[in-house]
């Protein structure tokens, strides 16, 4: 019986193809739902792993709960080498491939360094876990080999951070830098005042938050030279290396880049042998569907999605949530012998940025909110956002600990060169007891 | 001033270093703490990550934050190379060396395998957050494999999980992945059922918690038995191998062998070239101090600690505890002029395993609980121990939800071969959103 229904896979658990999958498992439908990881990653708090406010597991869960109640989902864990259009098959890197009859693309985006990869190693991006968990690392050891530092340039240079590009990710990356070298680190160290650390910001654009409103970047602009963070607005980066950064024709000392300027799209255009813009977005009909192939979608920051005005749709959550959904409705009206809902369009729900701890942005044409009102949205907002009672009182926890107390709970340095600040490979543990029992 | 006062190198932040390091600090002297880690780990929840329990970040704390209150303690993030007793220096792996007056070793213990390092790989062990999240990848891994795997041999072989070691950890690591099979996975998979999976405590001597009174040995073999664990007594492992391990001469077919037999001391023997027992334990005098040399402590896993009737310390967390204290008594008798207490004794407080959800055994001599009981004491205790109401609020919090809901929160497969069930390297992702702005 439920070999007759149609099988829709999904490939990418992001927000479009959850919400693709959370919709379309009403259906008279199987759904296999493919993704590399175990987790759907809540991409918007990434940066506050980075920067040691939230636990890894707090914004990562994983996907095959979140599906659970669906008899009709399958999940699994694999990676996706290709697409046989013809066949209708998608082909797993380990040989096995698995026919559909409807395709749903969701593998989100990648970031990119305008032809300029050769800078990823010294400028890591923010798109998964262990980007976060590295970034992690390279900030607290900045701190820790400052600390043991006695030459006064190289310890300038391990106490500037640099982050490139003022969008919401940039802007949220330096307020909160800057609050963690200002008050969650004070009085920590004893060589290094940490709240003497250089934030620069630096942004190729004329205003921080491009996308936003005039004054609302006005406002993020002020917010952040209170907290001390060096805006450098119209300001192109020309060369990115292990010692720091070449910004408007001159060098920057710093051992710390961040990289929050731009995303490439998942290769599923080679996969799909598939119109790309520069971007790497294939591009997609008005419904979203590939060009002469009405059983495969393309959502999300994987596409080109546009507006019904033919305006591009932003590379943001609700761009793809609302993808996944309307993908959905015209499956479930296909699936009625209906024409279904032909012409996707974005609806949007409002700009939202926060700088640090107090202070927010929020952008919805007519209602636009500035300073805490608009923090305590942010939060609220983001908290709702969240899938679950257990990570809303988690995050909720580590939030409130953070407003009032200033200590972030995530400060660990972990994998890998733990003790680069020090040498070479690690002769010494810390770790202690548990031996052969425990005792009280 | 304070360059007038002596000066104390601790080595190693771990239950003993630092314990140690807050009693001493209240002394006229400076002290120099240095760990290769930035973070103090509680060890005896350890496990509690490698199954999902709880998030990394719950259970290490930075150690410069644990210590900030002391202006006369200065935290380093260093490796140590070796010693230098002539010239009282400590070497570290950079080249640096640090003077010191008086110096406290206390760098802990590493799973040892009985001159079968070979079977490392294969069964790992569990001492560093990484050692957890690699085993937490292995567990959840093997499902995931399990689910796509259609050779039913395979599948039973990802589906059986083996603890080799029947102490407390091994009792706890059984109990706590059966629940995660039978409960917490439960209703997720749909070519497997989770429930069947078949967890193996293997031990060598004739009963699990050797140290542990007769009946309580009796007890827990029963709770683990009624959570399916099956249990192997009086069995010694001969070979691990990657397929499976050789249990009492037969083959036991397996992917996932966890390693909880075994301790050895750190490198300290060596750096002090000092005479150490077989397990690399240093030889201490009666005050912890290394003969000949009054100035240098060995405390914790790293020494053979005896108490005062001759017999040996446990390796467990308070004895190093204990041990911290005592030697930061007896440097504060020494800097009074008194001889200070010469002998170090270690004070039984009691023994405490959890198996499973609301089994555990606590016994102390007269006072000895079984079940329930002891379950809500272990809890109870064990939050006491942590330090900072924020780390008891949020393991208070993971605990009750797993308790209530079956649901463990950090089901996270992390860090390299996510996609080692699949084929190689990552091509599809799941991230999503957060291109260049963020909206509500």
């Amino acid at each position: 019986m439920t070999e007759q229904v149609p099988h829709i896979v999904v490939v990418g658990a992001g927000f479009g193809g959850l919400e693709f999958t959370r919709k379309a498992a009403r259906l008279p439908v199987r759904i296999t739902l493919i993704d590399q990881r175990n987790h759907h990653l809540f991409q918007p708090l990434l940066y506050q792993v980075a920067t040691t406010s939230l636990a890894t597991s707090e914004i990562a869960w994983p996907i095959r709960h979140l599906v659970k109640r669906f008899a009709n989902v399958e999940t699994l864990l694999a990676t996706v080498a290709g697409v046989d259009k013809d066949a209708r098959k998608v082909l797993l890197e380990d040989g096995t491939r698995i026919g559909y009859d409807t395709l749903v693309i969701a593998t989100g985006a990648r970031h990119a360094y305008f032809g300029h990869d050769e800078w990823e190693p010294f400028a890591p991006g923010l798109k998964t876990i262990e980007d976060a968990t590295a970034i992690r690392r390279r900030l607290l050891l900045a701190f820790e080999r400052a600390e043991r530092e006695t030459d006064p340039a190289m310890r300038a240079a391990l106490m500037t951070f640099v982050i490139i590009g003022g969008g919401p990710t940039g802007v949220e990356l330096a307020g909160t830098i800057a609050e963690l070298a200002r008050i969650t680190l004070k009085g920590e160290f004893r060589a290094i005042d940490p709240a003497k650390a250089r934030v620069v910001l630096i942004e190729a654009g004329p205003r921080l938050l491009g996308g936003f409103a005039e004054d609302m970047s006005a406002y993020a602009l002020q917010a952040l030279n209170r907290l001390g963070v060096e805006v450098r607005l119209g300001a192109p980066v020309t060369d990115c290396k292990g010692d720091g950064v070449v910004v408007d024709g001159k060098p920057l000392a710093t051992t710390t880049i961040i990289w929050a300027a731009g995303v490439a799209a998942s290769p599923a255009a080679g996969w799909l042998d598939a119109e790309a813009d520069r971007a790497g977005r294939v591009r997609v009909e008005a419904d979203l569907s590939l060009p002469g192939h009405p059983e495969i979608f393309v959502i999300g920051d994987t596409a080109a999605m546009k507006r019904s005005d033919g305006r591009p749709a932003p590379g943001i959550a609700p761009a793809a949530k609302q993808a996944g959904k309307f993908v959905a409705e015209n499956l479930k009206a296909r699936l009625a012998g209906d024409s279904g809902p032909k012409v996707f369009d974005y609806r949007h729900e409002g700009d939202l940025a926060t700088i640090g701890k107090r202070a927010a942005v929020f952008d919805r044409g007519r209602i636009r909110l500035k300073g805490r009102a608009a923090w305590w949205l942010w939060g609220v907002a983001h908290i709702f956002f969240l899938i679950g009672l257990r990570y809303r009182l988690a995050v909720a926890l580590s939030w409130l600990w953070i407003y009032f107390t200033g200590q972030r709970s995530a400060r660990l340095i972990t994998q890998g060169r733990e003790s680069e600040a020090a040498g070479r490979a690690g002769v010494v543990r810390q770790d202690r007891s548990a031996g052969s029992r425990q005792a009280l």
